[in-house]
């Protein structure tokens, strides 16, 4: 093995793969399991960190096992899929869920030629998204040929002559390949049995320096939770950058650097066909949760300046909070020019800003990029209004 | 008039064009001037808002007033330059200047198939920006055949058989058209001459609320000047944003509201032929100007993750103040990606963050957007270090 390899030799890292680790013990400071050739071993640690990441949830139902229903999370699913793809003849496919995974999954299907369907048993479409940005993500979707099945689950999957038949609510689907994509779950079963506290969503529970309860244990990764920058309270949005900071967070740690960080406040932004879709912070309904009083606008604005040929519509989103007029979420939905603007908003989450000190900020214009007063900047005008009304 | 119609009958506004005010006496409160049918008037105010704007500024030079030889600021000037590309036989220009009104055109000239050249006396082009970023764009703009002409002064322009003749410090450049963009001044001279105060750049001095040094008296738009939200000290720079968000100001300050402007950060971008080019804050310059410690750093990133096709360089300057650890300013460039990514490091100007605190932002990623550390977050990290190590 190459990387093997690398992690030995340049970096000197006994690098151990094709072991299990089956067992924690944090007060013998020990983990032990099972190689692949059968044999058992046992590590002593003086810090130990679990980066177990997340595996992708596979509803237990008849079928679900079955040659051609696949799940795409490690680097080995993704091989096993493109050789399905190119082995077999796959012209119908049906996805199991909606998700930004799924939605990724439903371009490069139908890109590829595959008839495409999706389905999911709620009926609402990115139901964390203001109807109007998520009924244009929709549209953009079906437009390019997607069927979509909301409001239908898959009771269960059966082989039917070299097919698959995927039995749902309502109907049935024949397809060639089905692709479970319904989300993941944190792997922390080892830590939940050595007695870890474990967060939301069953994540690792760590303290801002990734820390678990244990002593000298860290966990690092989509195994692990985060403060969330909005709320101050525990959350797990499992995402790249966090997960890719953590671990580095930990080594610095554990290196003697006093690491603390912030949070999450969980921006995203994924691509499906022509439209960008953004995020950061909470949507209305989690700032009710969480305890604040929001307020949501949501506006339309241009990509370009009214003079610049090339226009489309930028969907923005905002949500603040009634009592302290703080931004607590935006959304941003368009062919161009969604992807990196949420990072304005971000960074204002990071700073508990409110919407009037966002309203104020001097963001970028020329023609053809933006209106001269940005989107977001006009969502936070009329959101300022209507938190004021109130 | 059609705008005059609307004003007057939709708006309830006395529009009256035609009329060159030219003098304001603000004991009196009082302005005077001259209609264009040569009558004089007289109008009483209780409030007054100067919006004159600027003007460009046009060296005092031989040839400068000759035909052919123009200028850009108006919509006029724009119509004039149009109808002077369709009229005649426009092969060759020659633009005065390299600021992003100079570059935006060359770009425009380059489309309509006209041979462009560009010159000015400094030999530093784009001398503002971090000096990889600014030859990035440099590269871009000679590769699309704009020769660059830099360190020489146009001494004179003569009018030579049809068309023109520049004499530069080193050589002379024959060309058919002469586009003068070295810069804007503000049309102050009306305030200055009624004992208002000025401020940098000789614009309008003007507190949070737009008001003047004279009671009653307004200055918003490109004449007024503006607070630094970097430096806190007043500053000039005239952008479309603080302009048209001015005039809001004064608008709802004399209808009763208090209304404060935080200041500018000097956020900016425009496109030249295939770049993006932006910033926000103080260049190292600036900042060791305003008595900072300035310490600098200039990344490369890929626009795409490393696995995404069709990635292109994408180069992220930013300083910050060794004493304070505040950031305080970034410059982007790049083909894809650099327009609106200045926006998140511009809300950090207005929050006076640390490089620390930006570089824990919670960033959007996805690979057809950036890699997993979004460059900003990079260009932090490698700020950080190197105050630390300081």
């Amino acid at each position: 093995m190459r990387e093997a390899h690398v992690f030995r030799e340049k970096q000197g890292i006994d690098l151990r793969t094709g072991h299990r680790v089956e067992r924690i013990d944090p007060a013998k400071r020990r983990v032990a399991g099972v190689r692949s050739d059968g044999g058992r071993f046992e590590v002593d640690y003086d810090k130990l960190l679990l980066a177990t990441g997340a595996s992708p949830i596979v509803p237990d139902l008849p079928g679900f096992d079955l040659p051609g229903v696949m799940v795409l999370k490690t680097l080995d699913d993704g091989r096993k899929l493109k050789r399905f793809l190119g082995g077999q003849h796959v012209e119908r496919a049906l996805i199991v869920g909606m998700g930004y995974i799924a939605l990724e999954m439903c371009e490069t299907l139908r890109t590829l030629g595959i008839d495409t369907a999706m389905v999911k048993p709620r009926p609402a479409f990115l139901p964390w998204a203001h109807r109007k940005l998520a009924e244009r993500v929709q549209r953009e979707v079906e437009e390019n040929g997607v069927r979509l099945i909301l409001g239908q689950e898959v009771l269960r999957i059966e082989a039917e002559g070299g097919a698959l038949r995927a039995h749902c609510t309502e109907e049935v689907v024949d397809v060639d390949l089905v692709l479970v994509a319904i989300g993941v779950k944190p792997c922390s079963e080892l830590a939940a049995e050595a007695g870890l506290e474990l967060g939301p969503g069953e994540a690792i529970a760590v303290d801002r320096s990734m820390r678990t309860s244990a002593p000298d244990i860290y966990a690092a990764g989509d195994c692990a939770d985060a403060y969330h920058v909005v709320t101050g309270e525990k959350t797990w949005i499992p995402l790249a950058l966090r997960a890719n900071r953590a671990g580095w967070a930990v080594a610095d740690h554990i290196s003697g650097q006093r690491v603390s960080l912030d949070g999450v406040a969980g921006t995203s932004v994924f691509k499906v066909f022509d439209m960008q879709v953004a995020r950061t912070g909470l949507t209305a309904r989690e700032a009710s949760k969480a305890g604040f009083d929001p307020v949501e606008v949501a506006i339309e604005a241009s990509s370009r300046a009214h003079s610049h040929p090339g226009a489309s519509a930028l969907l923005v989103q905002m949500v603040g909070d009634r009592a302290s007029g703080r931004l607590l979420g935006a959304q941003i939905v368009g062919r161009e020019g969604a992807a990196h603007r949420i990072n304005g908003p971000a960074v204002a989450l990071h700073q508990q800003m409110t919407v009037a000190a966002y309203s104020q900020c001097d963001l970028a214009y020329a023609p053809p990029f933006g209106p001269t007063w940005d989107p977001t900047l006009v969502s936070a005008n009329q959101l300022l209004k209507k938190l004021e009304d109130g």
